[in-house]
Protein backbone atom coordinates (compact mmCIF):
# COMPACT_ATOMS: atom_id res chain seq x y z
CA UNK A 1 0.00 0.00 0.00
CA UNK A 2 1.80 3.19 -1.12
CA UNK A 3 -0.38 5.02 1.15
CA UNK A 4 2.34 4.47 3.73
CA UNK A 5 4.93 2.81 2.63
CA UNK A 6 5.92 6.11 0.37
CA UNK A 7 4.87 8.62 3.08
CA UNK A 8 6.14 7.74 6.53
CA UNK A 9 9.45 9.60 6.22
CA UNK A 10 10.35 7.93 9.86
CA UNK A 11 12.19 4.86 10.01
CA UNK A 12 11.16 4.41 13.70
CA UNK A 13 7.74 5.22 13.16
CA UNK A 14 7.67 2.55 9.99
CA UNK A 15 9.43 -0.32 11.94
CA UNK A 16 6.60 0.07 15.05
CA UNK A 17 3.74 -0.01 12.50
CA UNK A 18 5.15 -3.14 10.61
CA UNK A 19 5.55 -4.58 13.96
CA UNK A 20 2.25 -4.27 14.88
CA UNK A 21 0.76 -4.68 11.62
CA UNK A 22 2.20 -8.59 12.09
CA UNK A 23 -0.34 -8.91 14.78
CA UNK A 24 -3.04 -11.36 13.72
CA UNK A 25 -6.16 -8.66 12.51
CA UNK A 26 -4.34 -5.67 12.56
CA UNK A 27 -3.82 -3.68 9.34
CA UNK A 28 -1.80 -1.06 8.42
CA UNK A 29 -4.20 1.72 8.85
CA UNK A 30 -4.79 0.28 12.62
CA UNK A 31 -1.44 -0.21 13.07
CA UNK A 32 -0.35 3.32 12.75
CA UNK A 33 -3.15 4.13 14.92
CA UNK A 34 -1.95 2.27 17.60
CA UNK A 35 1.67 3.63 16.84
CA UNK A 36 0.82 7.36 17.21
CA UNK A 37 -1.02 6.29 20.13
CA UNK A 38 2.16 4.66 21.67
CA UNK A 39 4.04 8.38 21.14
CA UNK A 40 1.22 10.14 23.45
CA UNK A 41 2.23 7.81 26.28
CA UNK A 42 4.55 8.71 28.91
CA UNK A 43 8.12 6.49 28.08
CA UNK A 44 7.85 4.51 31.10
CA UNK A 45 4.75 2.96 29.83
CA UNK A 46 5.91 2.27 26.93
CA UNK A 47 9.52 0.90 27.80
CA UNK A 48 6.65 -1.07 30.02
CA UNK A 49 4.48 -1.84 27.46
CA UNK A 50 7.45 -2.89 25.50
CA UNK A 51 9.00 -5.34 27.76
CA UNK A 52 5.84 -6.99 28.63
CA UNK A 53 5.84 -8.91 25.41
CA UNK A 54 9.88 -9.87 25.30
CA UNK A 55 9.06 -11.17 29.00
CA UNK A 56 6.60 -13.21 28.00
CA UNK A 57 7.90 -14.44 25.39
CA UNK A 58 11.45 -15.48 27.38
CA UNK A 59 10.52 -16.46 30.61
CA UNK A 60 7.30 -18.35 30.19
CA UNK A 61 6.95 -22.18 31.69
CA UNK A 62 4.38 -24.68 30.80
CA UNK A 63 3.02 -27.36 33.45
CA UNK A 64 4.78 -30.56 33.75
CA UNK A 65 1.86 -31.90 34.20
CA UNK A 66 -0.93 -30.94 32.02
CA UNK A 67 1.57 -28.72 29.56
CA UNK A 68 -0.79 -25.49 30.45
CA UNK A 69 0.73 -22.01 30.07
CA UNK A 70 1.88 -21.28 33.55
CA UNK A 71 4.39 -19.44 36.02
CA UNK A 72 5.00 -22.04 38.29
CA UNK A 73 6.56 -25.73 37.38
CA UNK A 74 2.96 -26.87 37.83
CA UNK A 75 0.48 -24.91 37.31
CA UNK A 76 -2.61 -23.59 39.69
CA UNK A 77 -5.27 -26.15 38.66
CA UNK A 78 -3.15 -29.39 38.37
CA UNK A 79 -1.32 -27.89 42.17
CA UNK A 80 -5.59 -27.60 43.31
CA UNK A 81 -6.12 -30.38 45.93
CA UNK A 82 -9.44 -29.85 45.58
CA UNK A 83 -10.24 -31.31 42.27
CA UNK A 84 -11.34 -34.27 40.50
CA UNK A 85 -8.44 -36.48 39.51
CA UNK A 86 -10.48 -39.23 37.84
CA UNK A 87 -11.46 -37.06 34.75
CA UNK A 88 -8.85 -35.49 32.38
CA UNK A 89 -10.18 -32.87 29.94
CA UNK A 90 -8.25 -32.94 26.70
CA UNK A 91 -8.47 -29.64 24.84
CA UNK A 92 -6.48 -27.97 22.03
CA UNK A 93 -5.04 -24.74 23.97
CA UNK A 94 -5.25 -22.25 27.00
CA UNK A 95 -8.24 -20.61 25.70
CA UNK A 96 -10.55 -23.41 25.33
CA UNK A 97 -9.32 -24.37 29.20
CA UNK A 98 -10.36 -20.64 30.14
CA UNK A 99 -13.69 -21.09 28.23
CA UNK A 100 -14.42 -24.29 30.14
CA UNK A 101 -13.52 -22.56 33.58
CA UNK A 102 -15.76 -20.24 33.04
CA UNK A 103 -18.45 -22.50 32.70
CA UNK A 104 -18.09 -23.41 36.19
CA UNK A 105 -19.03 -27.24 35.30
CA UNK A 106 -16.16 -29.21 35.34
CA UNK A 107 -14.03 -29.58 38.17
CA UNK A 108 -11.42 -32.43 36.56
CA UNK A 109 -7.93 -31.86 35.74
CA UNK A 110 -6.93 -30.90 31.78
CA UNK A 111 -4.47 -31.72 29.86
CA UNK A 112 -3.06 -29.16 27.26
CA UNK A 113 -2.47 -30.58 23.55
CA UNK A 114 -0.60 -27.60 22.59
CA UNK A 115 -2.21 -27.83 19.45
CA UNK A 116 -4.08 -30.13 16.92
CA UNK A 117 -3.24 -32.84 14.30
CA UNK A 118 -3.13 -31.09 11.17
CA UNK A 119 -1.25 -32.79 7.85
CA UNK A 120 -1.91 -29.15 6.11
CA UNK A 121 0.10 -26.80 8.43
CA UNK A 122 2.90 -29.93 8.94
CA UNK A 123 1.50 -30.17 12.90
CA UNK A 124 1.36 -34.05 13.67
CA UNK A 125 0.93 -36.22 16.40
CA UNK A 126 4.84 -35.94 17.93
CA UNK A 127 4.48 -32.29 17.82
CA UNK A 128 1.17 -32.49 20.19
CA UNK A 129 1.72 -32.83 24.01
CA UNK A 130 0.07 -36.71 23.50
CA UNK A 131 2.79 -38.92 25.50
CA UNK A 132 3.06 -36.77 28.29
CA UNK A 133 -0.99 -37.57 28.16
CA UNK A 134 -0.82 -41.39 27.71
CA UNK A 135 1.96 -41.09 30.54
CA UNK A 136 -0.77 -40.12 33.15
CA UNK A 137 -3.05 -42.57 32.04
CA UNK A 138 -0.36 -45.50 32.52
CA UNK A 139 0.05 -44.05 35.99
CA UNK A 140 -3.37 -45.08 36.63
CA UNK A 141 -6.11 -42.92 38.53
CA UNK A 142 -8.14 -41.71 35.23
CA UNK A 143 -11.63 -43.36 35.03
CA UNK A 144 -12.35 -40.63 32.01
CA UNK A 145 -10.97 -38.72 29.06
CA UNK A 146 -12.91 -35.68 28.12
CA UNK A 147 -12.11 -34.83 24.83
CA UNK A 148 -12.98 -31.21 24.07
CA UNK A 149 -11.68 -30.34 20.70
CA UNK A 150 -13.16 -28.50 18.18
CA UNK A 151 -15.79 -29.90 15.33
CA UNK A 152 -13.58 -29.53 12.44
CA UNK A 153 -11.98 -31.78 10.88
CA UNK A 154 -8.53 -31.64 12.23
CA UNK A 155 -10.46 -31.60 15.97
CA UNK A 156 -12.03 -34.59 15.00
CA UNK A 157 -9.14 -36.35 13.36
CA UNK A 158 -6.77 -35.48 16.86
CA UNK A 159 -9.75 -37.33 18.55
CA UNK A 160 -10.02 -40.30 16.72
CA UNK A 161 -6.21 -40.43 17.25
CA UNK A 162 -6.32 -40.10 20.32
CA UNK A 163 -9.35 -42.49 21.31
CA UNK A 164 -7.43 -45.09 19.66
CA UNK A 165 -4.18 -44.45 21.92
CA UNK A 166 -5.98 -44.25 24.94
CA UNK A 167 -8.29 -47.14 24.27
CA UNK A 168 -5.36 -49.48 25.81
CA UNK A 169 -5.91 -48.19 29.41
CA UNK A 170 -8.99 -48.83 31.59
CA UNK A 171 -10.38 -45.31 30.60
CA UNK A 172 -13.92 -44.36 29.02
CA UNK A 173 -13.35 -42.08 26.49
CA UNK A 174 -15.92 -39.04 26.46
CA UNK A 175 -16.59 -36.05 24.05
CA UNK A 176 -18.54 -33.02 24.30
CA UNK A 177 -21.88 -32.93 23.25
CA UNK A 178 -22.88 -31.48 19.72
CA UNK A 179 -26.00 -29.57 19.15
CA UNK A 180 -27.49 -26.82 18.38
CA UNK A 181 -26.29 -23.78 20.33
CA UNK A 182 -28.49 -21.96 23.21
CA UNK A 183 -29.72 -18.46 20.72
CA UNK A 184 -29.35 -20.29 17.85
CA UNK A 185 -31.91 -19.87 14.79
CA UNK A 186 -32.87 -23.96 13.72
CA UNK A 187 -32.92 -23.00 10.02
CA UNK A 188 -28.97 -21.82 10.02
CA UNK A 189 -28.09 -25.00 12.03
CA UNK A 190 -25.84 -27.41 9.64
CA UNK A 191 -27.83 -30.75 8.25
CA UNK A 192 -24.86 -32.76 10.25
CA UNK A 193 -25.38 -30.78 13.71
CA UNK A 194 -28.85 -30.76 13.33
CA UNK A 195 -29.15 -34.87 12.38
CA UNK A 196 -27.12 -35.70 15.70
CA UNK A 197 -29.16 -32.96 17.96
CA UNK A 198 -32.28 -35.04 16.58
CA UNK A 199 -30.32 -38.02 18.03
CA UNK A 200 -28.78 -37.50 20.84
CA UNK A 201 -31.99 -35.66 22.09
CA UNK A 202 -32.96 -34.95 25.66
CA UNK A 203 -35.91 -35.54 27.84
CA UNK A 204 -37.68 -31.94 27.80
CA UNK A 205 -36.71 -29.70 31.06
CA UNK A 206 -33.67 -31.60 31.51
CA UNK A 207 -31.16 -28.53 31.24
CA UNK B 1 -14.34 -9.18 33.05
CA UNK B 2 -13.82 -12.37 34.51
CA UNK B 3 -13.77 -14.37 32.05
CA UNK B 4 -10.10 -13.46 32.02
CA UNK B 5 -9.33 -11.89 35.32
CA UNK B 6 -10.13 -15.43 37.19
CA UNK B 7 -8.40 -17.80 34.89
CA UNK B 8 -4.94 -16.76 33.21
CA UNK B 9 -3.39 -18.75 35.67
CA UNK B 10 -0.08 -16.49 34.68
CA UNK B 11 0.78 -13.47 35.32
CA UNK B 12 3.26 -12.99 32.54
CA UNK B 13 0.83 -13.56 29.82
CA UNK B 14 -2.06 -11.73 32.16
CA UNK B 15 0.07 -8.28 32.12
CA UNK B 16 1.22 -8.86 27.85
CA UNK B 17 -2.79 -8.91 27.51
CA UNK B 18 -3.21 -6.26 29.34
CA UNK B 19 -0.73 -4.35 27.18
CA UNK B 20 -2.60 -4.77 24.49
CA UNK B 21 -5.47 -4.26 26.11
CA UNK B 22 -4.51 -0.69 26.61
CA UNK B 23 -4.47 0.07 22.88
CA UNK B 24 -6.89 1.71 21.13
CA UNK B 25 -9.60 -0.61 19.74
CA UNK B 26 -8.27 -3.96 21.46
CA UNK B 27 -10.65 -5.43 23.48
CA UNK B 28 -9.73 -8.62 26.19
CA UNK B 29 -10.56 -10.79 23.76
CA UNK B 30 -7.81 -9.64 20.74
CA UNK B 31 -5.34 -8.78 23.47
CA UNK B 32 -5.19 -12.59 24.27
CA UNK B 33 -5.18 -13.35 20.89
CA UNK B 34 -2.38 -11.33 19.98
CA UNK B 35 -0.40 -12.23 23.17
CA UNK B 36 -0.96 -15.82 22.37
CA UNK B 37 0.28 -15.57 18.81
CA UNK B 38 3.59 -14.17 20.27
CA UNK B 39 4.08 -16.67 22.64
CA UNK B 40 4.38 -18.69 19.41
CA UNK B 41 7.01 -16.49 17.32
CA UNK B 42 10.68 -17.21 17.64
CA UNK B 43 12.18 -15.39 20.55
CA UNK B 44 14.38 -13.18 18.76
CA UNK B 45 11.55 -12.12 16.63
CA UNK B 46 9.09 -10.84 19.56
CA UNK B 47 12.41 -9.44 21.02
CA UNK B 48 12.62 -7.21 18.15
CA UNK B 49 8.70 -6.42 18.19
CA UNK B 50 8.89 -5.31 21.81
CA UNK B 51 11.83 -3.14 21.06
CA UNK B 52 10.16 -1.29 18.26
CA UNK B 53 8.04 0.71 20.39
CA UNK B 54 10.39 1.05 23.35
CA UNK B 55 13.07 3.09 20.50
CA UNK B 56 10.31 5.17 18.62
CA UNK B 57 8.57 6.46 21.75
CA UNK B 58 12.42 7.19 22.84
CA UNK B 59 14.05 8.15 20.11
CA UNK B 60 11.61 9.71 17.39
CA UNK B 61 12.29 13.48 17.10
CA UNK B 62 10.13 16.04 15.33
CA UNK B 63 11.39 17.88 12.25
CA UNK B 64 12.48 22.15 13.85
CA UNK B 65 10.74 23.39 11.04
CA UNK B 66 7.33 21.91 10.58
CA UNK B 67 7.31 19.63 13.65
CA UNK B 68 6.14 16.81 11.79
CA UNK B 69 7.44 13.23 13.17
CA UNK B 70 11.26 12.45 11.78
CA UNK B 71 14.40 10.94 12.36
CA UNK B 72 16.47 13.97 11.83
CA UNK B 73 16.32 17.30 12.62
CA UNK B 74 14.73 18.29 9.34
CA UNK B 75 12.02 16.05 8.11
CA UNK B 76 12.73 14.93 4.37
CA UNK B 77 9.74 17.38 3.24
CA UNK B 78 11.16 20.19 4.68
CA UNK B 79 14.85 19.46 3.05
CA UNK B 80 13.35 18.80 -0.31
CA UNK B 81 14.74 22.06 -2.38
CA UNK B 82 11.93 21.11 -5.31
CA UNK B 83 9.21 21.81 -2.98
CA UNK B 84 6.95 25.37 -3.55
CA UNK B 85 7.95 27.64 -0.24
CA UNK B 86 5.25 29.92 -1.22
CA UNK B 87 2.36 27.73 0.61
CA UNK B 88 1.98 26.01 3.87
CA UNK B 89 -0.72 23.63 4.44
CA UNK B 90 -1.31 23.93 8.09
CA UNK B 91 -2.27 19.92 9.50
CA UNK B 92 -2.97 18.60 12.94
CA UNK B 93 -0.91 15.84 13.04
CA UNK B 94 1.32 13.25 10.48
CA UNK B 95 -1.91 11.07 8.95
CA UNK B 96 -3.24 14.08 7.65
CA UNK B 97 0.10 14.99 5.82
CA UNK B 98 0.17 11.10 4.57
CA UNK B 99 -3.35 11.64 3.62
CA UNK B 100 -2.83 14.91 1.85
CA UNK B 101 0.63 13.55 0.25
CA UNK B 102 -0.98 10.57 -0.93
CA UNK B 103 -3.50 12.60 -3.68
CA UNK B 104 -0.03 14.08 -5.13
CA UNK B 105 -2.15 17.42 -5.39
CA UNK B 106 0.09 19.54 -3.07
CA UNK B 107 3.76 20.23 -3.68
CA UNK B 108 3.99 23.25 -1.10
CA UNK B 109 5.23 22.76 2.87
CA UNK B 110 3.12 21.74 5.63
CA UNK B 111 3.27 22.45 9.30
CA UNK B 112 2.26 20.26 11.89
CA UNK B 113 0.16 21.83 14.75
CA UNK B 114 0.82 18.59 17.14
CA UNK B 115 -3.07 18.56 18.11
CA UNK B 116 -6.28 20.76 18.15
CA UNK B 117 -7.79 23.64 20.08
CA UNK B 118 -10.12 21.46 22.26
CA UNK B 119 -11.10 23.18 25.85
CA UNK B 120 -12.68 19.65 26.70
CA UNK B 121 -9.50 17.50 26.61
CA UNK B 122 -7.58 20.52 28.20
CA UNK B 123 -5.68 21.63 25.16
CA UNK B 124 -5.29 25.41 24.28
CA UNK B 125 -2.88 27.14 21.53
CA UNK B 126 -0.12 26.52 23.52
CA UNK B 127 0.00 23.65 23.93
CA UNK B 128 0.32 23.54 20.25
CA UNK B 129 2.80 24.45 17.22
CA UNK B 130 1.30 27.58 16.68
CA UNK B 131 4.04 30.10 18.05
CA UNK B 132 6.44 28.06 15.39
CA UNK B 133 4.25 28.51 12.32
CA UNK B 134 4.04 32.52 12.93
CA UNK B 135 7.60 32.94 13.20
CA UNK B 136 7.94 30.77 10.10
CA UNK B 137 5.29 33.59 8.42
CA UNK B 138 7.68 36.10 9.96
CA UNK B 139 10.74 35.25 7.95
CA UNK B 140 8.64 36.26 4.77
CA UNK B 141 8.47 34.05 1.49
CA UNK B 142 5.05 32.86 2.63
CA UNK B 143 2.06 33.70 -0.08
CA UNK B 144 -0.46 30.83 1.31
CA UNK B 145 -1.40 29.32 4.88
CA UNK B 146 -3.66 26.64 3.63
CA UNK B 147 -6.04 25.44 6.84
CA UNK B 148 -6.25 21.48 6.03
CA UNK B 149 -8.34 21.32 9.31
CA UNK B 150 -11.00 18.23 10.61
CA UNK B 151 -14.67 20.23 9.98
CA UNK B 152 -15.24 19.43 13.43
CA UNK B 153 -16.23 22.32 16.38
CA UNK B 154 -12.31 21.86 17.13
CA UNK B 155 -11.21 21.96 13.77
CA UNK B 156 -13.27 24.93 13.18
CA UNK B 157 -12.32 26.54 16.39
CA UNK B 158 -8.36 26.14 15.29
CA UNK B 159 -8.64 27.55 12.28
CA UNK B 160 -10.40 30.02 13.19
CA UNK B 161 -7.51 31.49 15.75
CA UNK B 162 -4.99 30.39 13.50
CA UNK B 163 -6.45 32.83 10.60
CA UNK B 164 -7.01 35.69 13.15
CA UNK B 165 -3.19 35.14 14.46
CA UNK B 166 -1.67 34.56 10.85
CA UNK B 167 -3.89 38.31 9.70
CA UNK B 168 -1.10 39.88 10.89
CA UNK B 169 1.42 38.64 7.77
CA UNK B 170 0.96 39.26 4.24
CA UNK B 171 -0.33 36.00 3.40
CA UNK B 172 -3.57 34.76 1.71
CA UNK B 173 -5.28 32.32 4.26
CA UNK B 174 -7.86 29.33 2.52
CA UNK B 175 -9.03 26.74 3.68
CA UNK B 176 -9.49 22.88 2.02
CA UNK B 177 -13.27 23.02 0.09
CA UNK B 178 -16.21 21.93 1.61
CA UNK B 179 -18.47 19.99 0.02
CA UNK B 180 -20.18 16.39 -1.07
CA UNK B 181 -17.32 13.82 -0.92
CA UNK B 182 -17.03 11.61 -4.00
CA UNK B 183 -19.17 8.42 -4.16
CA UNK B 184 -21.49 10.10 -1.28
CA UNK B 185 -24.67 9.29 -1.67
CA UNK B 186 -26.93 13.29 -1.62
CA UNK B 187 -29.56 12.28 0.30
CA UNK B 188 -27.25 11.08 3.42
CA UNK B 189 -25.30 14.39 3.19
CA UNK B 190 -26.54 16.86 6.09
CA UNK B 191 -27.73 20.55 5.08
CA UNK B 192 -24.85 22.54 5.99
CA UNK B 193 -22.38 20.47 4.00
CA UNK B 194 -25.22 20.49 1.04
CA UNK B 195 -25.53 24.05 1.65
CA UNK B 196 -22.07 24.95 1.48
CA UNK B 197 -21.57 22.78 -1.87
CA UNK B 198 -24.49 24.30 -3.40
CA UNK B 199 -22.86 27.89 -2.62
CA UNK B 200 -19.69 27.20 -3.78
CA UNK B 201 -20.88 24.90 -6.80
CA UNK B 202 -18.69 24.92 -9.67
CA UNK B 203 -18.53 24.82 -13.27
CA UNK B 204 -19.66 21.39 -15.11
CA UNK B 205 -16.37 19.23 -15.92
CA UNK B 206 -14.44 21.56 -13.17
CA UNK B 207 -13.04 18.34 -12.04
Amino acid sequence: MSYFDSSFHSTLLQQAVDAFNRLPGVGKRTALRMALYLLKQPKEDVEHFGRAFIRLRNDVKYCRICNMLSDTDICPICADTKRDDSIICVVEGLRDVMSIEQTGQFRGRYHVLGGIISPIDGVGPKDLSIEALLERLGKGGVEEVLLALSTTMEGETTAFYLSKKASSFPVRITTIARGVGFGDELEYADELTLGRAIINRQPFGYM
